[in-house]
């Protein structure tokens, strides 16, 4: 056991993985969830993700050693604002947000003295949402970003990170604004490109929606499952990582003009060697062990 | 049996497919298969891909009564021009090449008469390719596209519909002009978009290498993956379908640039909005069988 008591505030894919995942190695005496909505409440407590499902914030976080932050970023604040004054002196508060130079701006003065705040993110997830969504193998070997600021207490920090490990993560520790960058590079842009590009197929007047359905096996659905994602976490994430990632969507767009003038002036050998180039990365994502190299992801069009 | 003689000029991911759907289902009497490359034809050999290799597609097409075209776009007219003089009266010449005006204005002129020649393409492919990339089930249940014009042979047509029905496909009868622009929409534009990607990715001197594959789970990753395609083949797609390539991309980057000015606004309400309709068009694809609703395309985090 590592917490005596964990509050999860939001009952979404992260935080029912992550009850679902202590349970699992036994690191918390009690779990304690609540969720803004009653009808996530009741779908927690129906399927016993955590031990006590409590009616607000406030009441969740009493007595607890851990809170976990875990309703969209641009929610956190008000979170904070209403915990604080009910937070236990020596409690650690972590969140599980995809953005952290807002999250810590918008939570840390609503934070009373003696409390830790340790910010995180498990970069894990999967296009589903909701109480229902969550599984315990959610972490296994992919990383958690844990920041660390001047004033980061070292032993909540290790803590926290032994929690982590516990319930299948790689953990790594990293400057705020560095994991915005990052972050927006692997995750934000990508979506972004990935929403933008299936709103166009849905919009074309000129191909129809069962086109696009039923030949979408040729790249296309990868791109839906993307694009698919929770909208209101994904709209505070831009609205609050906004420098970030209009800076790598400006780079971005910088490149595309440059392969589409390549199509236009038919210069294939531009084409094909930024087309190698791009192999290399992907090996390295199997190699790291962070996907499959089973054709298609196996999706099982190979029987077994 | 449908075709008594078949013949594969080129024996990548798709050829190989084709000669293990063609056998499981007893499609031919034999299937004859060439490469340029020695060194494909050496492990074709070793792994039984086909009934007989041949150095040549001059030689492959010999009393060949279906010829499928599986090379590279850009090296179709080549092929048919080698070929032209040696098929048979009354064959059906096809190809699987992912671009179909091009493939026609080039293959056509060297076609003599009483050669059928019926433009298709299999909607189903995986990152892989290369002779050993190949498996039977590639094509079961996706969708091949089969071009008619005006001078189709209906009963050739038929006939070749039922081979990719025995595979396992679904098949489509189109027009090659709308192929080619509704591939450009599911396939081509978002492949460019992923390259590029990938590409931005890789090239940030800010960002390193090692934080690009270590955080790629958040998104990152299925780009990747469709960045992963060959080269060869891409490069000659984008160069053959460049102007509805370059028509979606362009409609692609405008409506990029009204989501980044909403970031820039703090225009929330138009990107929840965005975000929600997009998810609509991956229940489509679900719901078509094109895809599976399995969480992360069912990764595996998911241990069974």
């Amino acid at each position: 056991m590592i917490y005596e008591r964990v509050a999860l505030i939001g009952l979404g894919l992260i935080a029912g993985s992550m009850s679902l995942a202590a349970r699992r190695a036994e690191l918390a005496g009690e779990i304690v969830g609540t969720a803004r909505s009653a009808e996530t409440r009741a779908i927690a407590k129906e399927i016993n993700l955590v031990d006590r499902i409590v009616g607000t914030a406030a009441e969740a976080v009493k007595d607890a050693d851990l809170i976990v932050l875990a309703v969209p970023v641009g929610a956190m604040g008000m979170v904070a604002e209403e915990i604080g004054p009910h937070l236990k002196r020596g409690a650690t508060v972590t969140d599980v947000g995809s953005v952290k130079r807002h999250v810590i701006e918008t939570v840390t003065p609503h934070l009373p003295d003696g409390v830790h705040f340790i910010p995180g993110h498990p970069i894990a997830g999967t296009e589903h949402s909701g109480p229902r969504s969550g599984f315990a193998e959610l972490f296994d070997n992919r990383w958690t970003l844990l920041i660390e600021g001047d004033e980061t207490d070292q032993d909540a920090l290790a803590r926290l990170r032994k929690f982590w490990e516990k319930m299948g993560a790689n953990v790594g520790i990293m400057e705020k604004d560095r994991h915005d960058l990052v972050l927006a590079v692997t995750s934000h842009a990508p979506h972004l490109i990935a929403y933008t590009m299936v709103g166009v197929a849905d919009d074309l007047q000129r191909v129809t929606d069962s086109e696009v359905i039923n030949y979408s096996a040729a790249g296309f659905r990868d791109f839906t499952r993307i694009a698919a994602s929770d909208p209101t976490m994904w709209r505070d994430v831009f609205l609050t990582n906004r420098d970030a990632t209009l800076e790598i969507l400006g780079r971005f767009t910088e490149e595309l003009f440059a392969l589409q003038r390549a199509i236009r002036t038919g210069d294939g050998e531009h084409l094909h060697d930024y087309f190698t180039r791009t192999r290399a990365v992907r090996r390295g994502i199997i190699e790291a062990g962070q996907d499959t190299e089973a054709p298609n992801f196996g999706r099982g069009q190979k029987k077994v």
